[in-house]
């Protein structure tokens, strides 16, 4: 059977490329599939894990491959090196165009700029992911039951959307379209910002002295699994993230603005000059508990923990 | 066989102290159980679910029962309730008193001011819990592999301590020695103070107009697991965190203030007139990854993820 695609082409074959790869794979999508990686010593770890059918570094994809070697091209890297490919590729690619970008002004203004006519670049952002980097932590369900948001820039070809959307709904995707702004500050809420306020408290937490001394005197951790679940994502890929908070810089720092906001009201009415009301700290939680359950649509995952 | 307690009263049969009642029965510790719960509709549930041997509405308990019926009795109420009650406790009670408390100063004064010489108090914090709440959520091994911290007031007898050590380890759990003021510091930050901004997280997000435009078009939740597992606590049982902040205040206080000071040094980094440095950003990420591996004592749970 011909599958929809002979050659494509994973740009980046970290934990969300190498993931999609071993999806593609699973699921019969895609004749070929060819994964660009860093350095050599990840060229071996992909080939011996069989990341994908061929594992080329990036110096010798540049040597020996053309982008026009492949029908679909996936970039997987960091959001400024995607950038900076966008500005390399063919101005007449017949193939389709896509990223797993996690911010997409800069991606879609990379786009832009690149093609000034019909173009077959549509942007991804696959919502999944993990606190893991690299090949060696690729997971073939990664992507299974998660949303994909599609971006589209200016002049895209209409069918090159269409034919995303059904190619992330066939590895088990929900998809909805999010022009980039609005992309930007939504994620800036539900995963940026976040991602900084886990690190912060990671390192707030391991500042203390009495914490200090009594991590270290106590046979186990002293902490629960609050603390555990909140700072997971701390630290996550370095280079990824750092990439992440400078594309998104504007937003981040207006969202963490409005929490540090909320922040003061509450240090405000604990302030021990305060006396506490009681019902007023109750209605906070139920609040914050409809809050949550309204983000989540009201998922039970309580059962997981 | 004989066990070590004929008569264990677990007063406040919640998530934590009906599940300590299950652990017991299961292991075979105590010969019979009696859990106290608040209302006849608990009473009702306990029965149906077995979750002690007997259950006894306060009411009940406060006319028929004394504390002398007993030979080990554990608080499983909120901080403001549990320092009522030790108020009402027998000063010649010669079995074993303990709570589940989550803050310690307040509890560790009520002892201290109802018992001024050798007394049977020690002071207990299993280190786990849920953010579901009630005996319909109990779990069997809510308590296995989990630390118990134990805090002793003055004039506490020492074969106390030694007797309730064993009896946690018996259940599965770790144990450790930490005074009150050390205590309450301590889980300010690593539980307390995360409550709360976990909390704050959930009505932050939920408030703004563009995530709640685009998750209410969604066909999933607009969210990846790191915003998830951020806010899992969030809004956690009303009635017994509001409890914990009013007994805890200074401590909360001035653990948040320190967050407020370390948030504040990076939004004045992302303030966008200035240009960041992925390097700082790098060494942001690494650096907090280290010290939740330090607070976690390198703990792997990633694969649970």
């Amino acid at each position: 059977m011909k599958t929809e695609y002979s050659n494509i082409l994973i740009y980046g074959l970290g934990l969300m490329g190498a993931s999609l790869s071993l999806a593609l794979k699973k699921r019969g999508i895609g004749s070929h599939v060819t994964g660009v990686v860093s350095s050599l010593k990840s060229k071996r770890l992909g080939e011996f894990l069989k990341s994908a059918d061929t594992v080329l570094t990036s110096e010798e994809f540049h040597s020996f491959k053309q982008w026009k070697d492949y029908d679909f091209i996936i970039f997987g890297v960091p959001v400024d090196l995607t950038v900076k490919l966008i500005a390399e590729l063919p101005l007449d690619f017949d193939g389709v165009l896509t990223d797993l970008g996690s911010t997409k002004k800069e991606i879609i203004q990379a786009v832009e700029a690149r093609f000034q006519n019909s173009h077959n670049y549509v942007s991804s952002h696959p919502m999944c992911g993990s606190e893991e980097s690299g090949l060696e932590s690729a997971n073939v369900s990664l992507y299974e039951g998660r949303l994909c948001i599609l971006t589209s820039p200016k002049n895209a070809k209409p069918e090159i959307k269409e034919r995303l959307e059904s190619f992330w709904k066939s590895i088990g995707m929900d998809v909805i379209e999010i022009p980039a702004v609005e992309h930007d500050s939504i994620l800036s809420y539900l995963s940026h910002s976040p991602h900084i306020l886990s690190s912060i408290m990671a390192d707030w937490a391991a500042n203390q002295k009495i914490v200090k001394h009594y991590t270290d005197l106590s046979p186990i951790p002293l902490n629960g699994g609050g603390f555990r679940d909140m700072t997971r994502i701390a630290g996550s890929n370095p280079k990824m993230w750092a990439a992440i908070f400078n594309s998104n810089q504007d937003e981040i720092y207006r969202s963490l603005s409005d929490f540090r906001d909320r922040l003061d009201i509450i240090l405000e009415k604990l302030n021990p000059k305060n006396t506490l009301n009681p019902q007023e700290w109750e209605k906070f939680m139920e609040t914050s508990r409809k809050s949550r359950d309204y983000i989540l649509k009201n998922q039970d995952d309580s059962k997981k923990h």
